[in-house]
């Protein structure tokens, strides 16, 4: 076999934020396999070029039909928004592998890393993310609602800075007010909250909130959420928003 | 005030992944600041840029410096490696701007994102960052031991993934040691282990262990650990290492 299977992630929106080695794996792809929304962003390499746009739920299907199109000897790159490995398309590649056709395991795959959206909402903010910190997702899909209160309450005991992806979707509406209430019991009322809309993007926006007055119905499929550590704190400015940012001492600034 | 600073992330290797938006930056920028490990990465825009390298411990002095420089009108640049939000320079600048001239706060400061070594590391070896994950620092020049066991410990019984920063450096030899020794009360000891080294340049490694016979003397400052969950597996492979992914469903792969 001499196909290539590529998992690539685009960055946080447009090509901006994609990396020399993603745009060179697009260019030189014949098959360019993901959901629609992704692969209408990648500039189409030419008339060999094949796109294959899909439905965004159906990422084992999309998996599986790339790693047959690699098979056959194709150049294929499965294209993610963001990070590939981070509730991306990566995961699904190799579960696919897993369960399919052992000659898949033989295929030459590479994954190729993007800038993942939480890094693009901390940058919109300031420094959100200059302590430790962790990554969830609310959909549950794949995994139960205790397993994701489990995960708040640990990242709440921990002191972690959360960056909560998938806060919602239109089947999942009331999810993110479920994870706040949660969280109102295990963290501080005054905890700083920010909605970051569209990160990364031209019409990008950020609210500010404390997690006592989070109003989780302003959060949608493009909003990344993140809920501050007892360090988050708020930096005044005139006439503009406060710069946001966790800091790296437990003594406080420029201890 | 016409100056401007913008704190950017190289990414993890050369500037194969730096995103065009740094790029851009790096090219229009008089001055660039930074550890010179980073500095001497970024091409030269013109005999007009100045260079401003310093030694790796002195993340604040350098960010007061650049806001010093942003004050006079300068345009410039800090860069970092990885993501400047994580564990980089970001949050120094914003801690700076804290204590520092009230005038600062009114500069044109921006940041922009880049790819964090965890993603490098992660895509070196599959999608093992495929489910819920933390980020911690092995660093106790700023947070004591005690709050890195205590996030530790909750990422243990949370369940996720667990990628270590900063595992060890001349002066902290024994920490990732001390780590493992802690995760060992915590997590199963045929837990995944990695060691990826210098992940996304040319001579990248990366070793897989569990964690019952992880080594922590293998790591070094160029090393990002990555702790599984419980649903990290490995994928084998005919004369090759195995891929390491972490399946997003509970329920294992592909179900």
């Amino acid at each position: 076999m001499t196909g290539r299977l590529t998992v690539v992630g685009l960055g946080p929106a447009g090509t901006e934020f994609a990396t020399p080695a993603a745009m060179k794996a697009l260019a030189e792809a014949t098959d360019v396999v993901g959901y629609a929304t992704y692969v209408d962003r990648v500039p189409l390499a030419g008339p060999h070029q094949r796109r294959h746009a899909s439905d965004n739920r159906v990422e084992l299907e999309r998996a599986t039909m790339a790693l047959e199109l690699a098979a056959e000897g194709r150049q294929v790159v499965v294209v993610s928004g963001g990070d590939p490995g981070v509730f991306a398309m990566a995961a699904a590649v190799f579960e696919a592998m897993e369960v399919g056709d052992a000659a898949w395991r033989a295929l030459d795959v590479r994954v190729e890393p993007g800038v993942t959206a939480m890094l693009a909402a901390a940058a919109l903010a300031g420094a959100p993310l200059g302590g430790d910190f962790c990554a969830i997702s609310l959909s549950d899909n794949l995994k139960s609602w205790t397993t994701i209160e489990r995960r708040l309450e640990a990242a709440a005991r921990g002191d972690f800075v959360i960056a909560i992806y998938n806060p919602a979707s239109k089947a999942r509406p009331e999810q993110l007010g479920r994870a706040f209430e949660f969280l109102r019991q295990h963290k501080p009322a005054d905890t700083v909250v920010l909605f970051a809309h569209a990160a990364g993007d031209k019409n990008a926006s950020l609210k500010i909130f404390d997690l006592a007055t989070a109003d989780y119905k302003q959060a949608d499929m493009r909003t990344l959420i993140i809920v501050g550590s007892s360090q988050t704190r708020l930096l005044a400015r005139e006439s503009q928003r406060p710069w946001v940012y966790t800091s790296r001492s437990e003594r406080g600034p420029a201890s």
